[in-house]
């Protein structure tokens, strides 16, 4: 069984409309830059030339994995756990962002090993699994746990469009994920591991070296397994059962039911983006779909917006996950939908235009 | 008569308190990349372990240019005056970013041409002339009209300041002022004319090389009226009267009146950047008071950051003034001091550290 996608392809039917709109607010031509872009963006998503962010909502997937046991993470696994009480208590950095912006922030529990006190609405338990298997060993998961961590994201989404939302903005946690994340995306791209990986939490030279070779071995393994002589022969929903991670199957997942469901959606930073690689690969009609709030300080994350061929919104040196670059540009992306419907045009301010 | 300014050289007493802080916040070490600088910045600004931002105010200072007489504008000077009554009703970028973030906005009329219905407390009267003169002929202003635009910065400032506010962003509007705030920036840095022009509101290329030659000329005409052989000799106040703008004056004075009052402020694009070029050749001790709203897509304005050694927030390929840029970097300014204040450190959460 597949879990099959109707995304309708985006038109560009009302660009016309949309630009010359844009281009009539008391600005300079062009002047509001990347904002912008991001109007037109919003405008033909929601096939309206007056686009709006409603109940903006922060998803965090989280999960634990098991190639840890590789020594690929500078922090031990228990911090998974410790940081979703974290989440629930309010003390992590994503809780006071979406605390600042009024935005609620949901706590999915894909994958984590270990029991959490579920005493809120903000946990939302959909354990598949007390973490993956070390892939460098074995597949991360089985077809099935790969289905689950995609419905876990299409209801998450499915929730958030029920109470009112028409924009979510995901995140993760998960102890190890980059070395996860690294392995799809060179699983997925066919480029080097060495270019997919980087330091992490705050891993050595040696560590980042170590965590190449460990996504190596598991190519290998993966080619031996399926007794092929290329990765590129293997579609990419088996590739993310092989080498996956359940919290970034379930955001590939929720990023396409958003498609689905015609709301824009953002990426945070390196692990988010992969799953949107992963949601790319699975189904290229999300793209359109999808606003990249910033560019990680995670060396493989340029690499990774380059292969997308895709613009973010921030540079802020982060590297903090948790969805924090995306809540941190959730106010620059309003501001896009605002000028759009509250910025007088040069008619109606009688202020005139360029001689 | 010259306006004397006591600024207190900021100290790194605390610094290692505050990274201390920052460091044991539950996040990897360094993980909120350029957001843990602006926690340390403001730390040291308002000597506390609980940097806070109270009461933003976004001040926008207008005037006119004579230097408009040689073409140097896409736009018409009336509209200055157009876009002041729009500010007033609301329907520019920068009013409808300051209502987004319920900051409240001021303009300050230091010598826009022509009447402004005076309707509202939004609106300050602090008119010194329709304009300045044509400074590719004759001095920009006297020395009186500079001292009455460096004390109506001044006096926005100690507004704010009684109003309860500790934070304060600067913005302008001034038709030609581009070209200005270009040959200000060729006369305080000694660059090239050429390497200080950009199209501003949208000149073509042609346009832009003649600025640059009216900037020449008016180069010429300072030296030869003073009778020296290079502006470097030339007292940074002078060069003021000679090519600046009201706009421009009065913003270096409100930034260095706010260092005074020890409080942070924020440096919008291009042309408030000038403004904060000239107050460090006014007093050099007002730059650590300063964050840098973002990189303008005005071709000079990377060229200034650079001379200046600072690092803006973003590059959002914006040129439009108004203090739009220091308004849409504001909520991550306030996200730099909350998590300060409302993040859990390790201990408080019971969070692992790094191994």
């Amino acid at each position: 069984m597949t879990i099959k996608f109707d995304i309708t392809p985006l038109t560009h039917a009302l660009d016309r409309e949309l630009q010359n709109k844009i281009d009539n607010k008391t600005k300079p031509l062009g002047a509001l830059g990347q904002l912008e872009c991001l109007a037109l963006q919003l405008g033909r998503i929601q096939n309206s030339l007056t686009p709006n962010i409603n109940k903006p909502t922060m998803i965090v997937f989280a999960a634990d994995h098991g190639v840890v046991a590789q020594g690929v993470s500078a922090f031990p696994q228990a911090v998974t756990q410790q940081m979703l009480t974290n989440f629930i208590a309010g003390g992590a950095a994503v809780s006071v962002f979406c605390r600042q912006h009024r935005v609620p922030l949901r706590i999915v529990d894909v994958g984590v090993k270990g029991n959490i006190a579920e005493s809120t609405l903000l946990y939302s338990n959909r354990k598949i699994a007390e973490g993956t298997n070390d892939f460098s060993v074995t597949a991360a998961m089985n077809e099935s746990e790969y289905q689950q961590a995609i419905q876990a994201g299409i209801a998450e989404v499915d929730l958030a469009k029920q109470s009112g939302s028409n924009f979510v903005m995901f995140g993760e946690m998960g102890i190890g994920n980059t070395t996860t994340a690294a392995c799809l995306m060179a699983c997925l791209t066919g480029l080097a591991p060495q270019n997919c990986v980087g330091p992490g939490t705050g891993l050595t030279s040696e560590g980042v070296v170590h965590k190449a070779q460990v996504i190596e071995a598991t190519q290998q393994r993966i080619q031996k397994q399926h007794n092929v002589l290329s990765l590129d022969n293997l579609p990419a929903a088996l590739l993310a059962q092989e080498c996956g991670g359940f919290e970034i199957i379930a955001m590939a997942g929720a990023m396409l039911r958003a498609a689905e469901q015609k709301m824009a959606f953002v990426v945070d930073g390196f692990i988010c983006s992969v799953a949107f690689l992963l949601a790319v690969k699975l189904h290229e009609e999300v793209k359109p779909f999808a606003v990249f709030a910033h560019k990680s300080q995670e060396t493989a994350h340029k690499t990774l917006l380059d292969y997308l061929a895709v613009k973010p919104l921030l540079t802020l040196d982060l590297r903090l996950g948790e969805g924090s670059g995306a809540i941190l540009a959730l106010p620059i992306i309003q501001s896009a939908a605002l000028f759009m419907n509250e910025m007088a045009s040069f008619d109606s301010a009688a202020v005139s235009n360029a001689i």
